[in-house]
């Protein structure tokens, strides 16, 4: 049984507490500063409040990042501030959806409180039900983490490679998923300003058949999640960067999803015409 | 039986000459400066070959211009100048691959020789049988050309709307097609880069089982034609531009496509490493 302190029990990081009590675990968090939906899947995870981040990594030999990319350096900051202040060293894993460049620069700062850092990126919906969800590890500690999630919905898959592979893993996949649904919306955008909407649909009912069921379900499914994919999109983008290829797919995409922020959590999703619209409001 | 001039008897201009010869109809072409693999096709269709334009001209009630986008207007600025020296006022036809402010911008070059015109878009493969290839037409003399067509494989679809709404019909169709292959193309050369080519295609292989085969078919399919295609990407990049859209998508995408330029007409096609290869030496 390890104490996994998991920061923050978000739509992710919530049911990902939930599925290491599973693995037979104990989930920590921290409640400073939490909205009540997270207080309530923290509640529903089982796990062990804190009121401060030093408490908690005293109590836990693993920490767990789960957050917004944006916020993915300030949480190792603090952990590794925290670890220096309590002389605690845990384990520490950067599950976030981050360029390769950024799990690096989190590595380094973590390290120079002493904790060992795993990098991570996972793959998949939130590990409700076995066998749809992967967490891609790199890292000289890979194994200990994989070691965790043995009997967890969550698939642990070590990655060869050091800090960095998972990261890259993670940002090459949502590169498609993400980035070609914000490409398909910006397609349809653009044909329902140019008077064309009617006619491209007519043209891919007949060639590519899949496609308008495909930008229905994009709509849906993207438009109330856009708010927090505006920071991968760039994490992609320098993912890109670094190699010397095209930023410009991710750097759109990001635009994309920053105009359909205003959807956050709206159930049900927005029609397709009302995302489309806003889209084209700029 | 129409006169038909085909500026130029290309890889889909050559084809589609054959089909108005399907239809009842005289193709006619201008030999000057032309390619032997053109001066074949021509043969091929059974078209009339002219000298220099102004005489082709004077013997067609029909221009109908299927070049790279990078010409479509000087394509259309010879065909204004050539009008006005001999008086001719044939039905000229744009259906290229241009962005609908261009479509419009030609439109006003050739109306100042006297010659209505017609905007139109080719979606599909060159029309060598029926039901794979339509002709997108707007335009107030939309119908004569449509009527052209009957008879032929290339099947006449007119769209309402002025000069400008078969462009747009054409520029938001390849968006797709050329834009998603140039994006999964980009995404596999990053997962190459960072070391993780074979992990994601594991994952691809789990949870998005067809774009393995997409993958390859993409490189397979694209990489012989970039040369051709970068024009196009940036066509379709002003095309979102007017309508205040990202146009990061698409002039990524001719970035992608410039680096593949020199597999122009490779047969058999590279393999898809050597593609990813090239396109990460920038």
């Amino acid at each position: 049984m390890t104490n996994v302190l998991v920061l923050h029990p978000g739509a992710m990081g919530g049911v990902v507490a939930t599925d290491l009590t599973r693995a037979g675990h104990q989930p920590h968090w921290v409640s400073a500063n939490r909205s009540p939906a997270t207080v309530e899947r923290a509640d529903q995870a089982g796990a062990v409040g804190h009121d401060d981040l030093a408490s908690a990594i005293a109590a836990c030999a693993v920490v767990l990042s789960i957050c917004p990319p944006d916020n993915a350096l300030e949480v190792a900051g603090e952990v590794a501030e925290a670890a220096r202040a309590t002389g605690a060293s845990p384990l520490f894993v950067d599950a976030n959806a981050i360029a390769p460049l950024s799990a690096r620069a989190i590595a380094d700062t973590v390290a120079t409180s002493g904790c060992p850092v795993v990098d991570g990126g996972i793959v998949g919906p939130p590990p409700l039900t076995e066998g749809t969800t992967r967490l891609y590890l790199s890292g000289e500690r890979a194994d200990d983490i994989a070691e965790i999630f043995r009997g967890a919905h969550t698939e642990a898959v070590i990655l060869n490679g050091e800090v960095g592979a998972a990261s890259a893993l993670k940002m090459t996949y949502a590169a498609w998923t993400k980035g070609s649904s914000a490409l398909l919306l910006t397609i349809a955008a653009a044909a329902r300003a140019h008077g064309v909407e009617d006619a491209l649909g007519a043209e891919w009912d007949r060639s590519q058949p899949e496609l308008g069921t495909r930008l229905r379900r994009s709509a849906a499914g993207s438009a109330p999640k856009a708010w927090r994919w505006k920071g991968e999109m760039e994490e992609i983008a320098a993912t890109m960067i670094e190699k010397g290829l095209p930023a410009g797919f991710h750097l759109a995409s990001a635009e994309t999803w920053r105009r359909l922020a205003e959807f956050k959590d709206q159930s049900p999703p927005p029609e397709l015409e009302t995302v489309l619209d806003r889209h084209l409001e700029g």
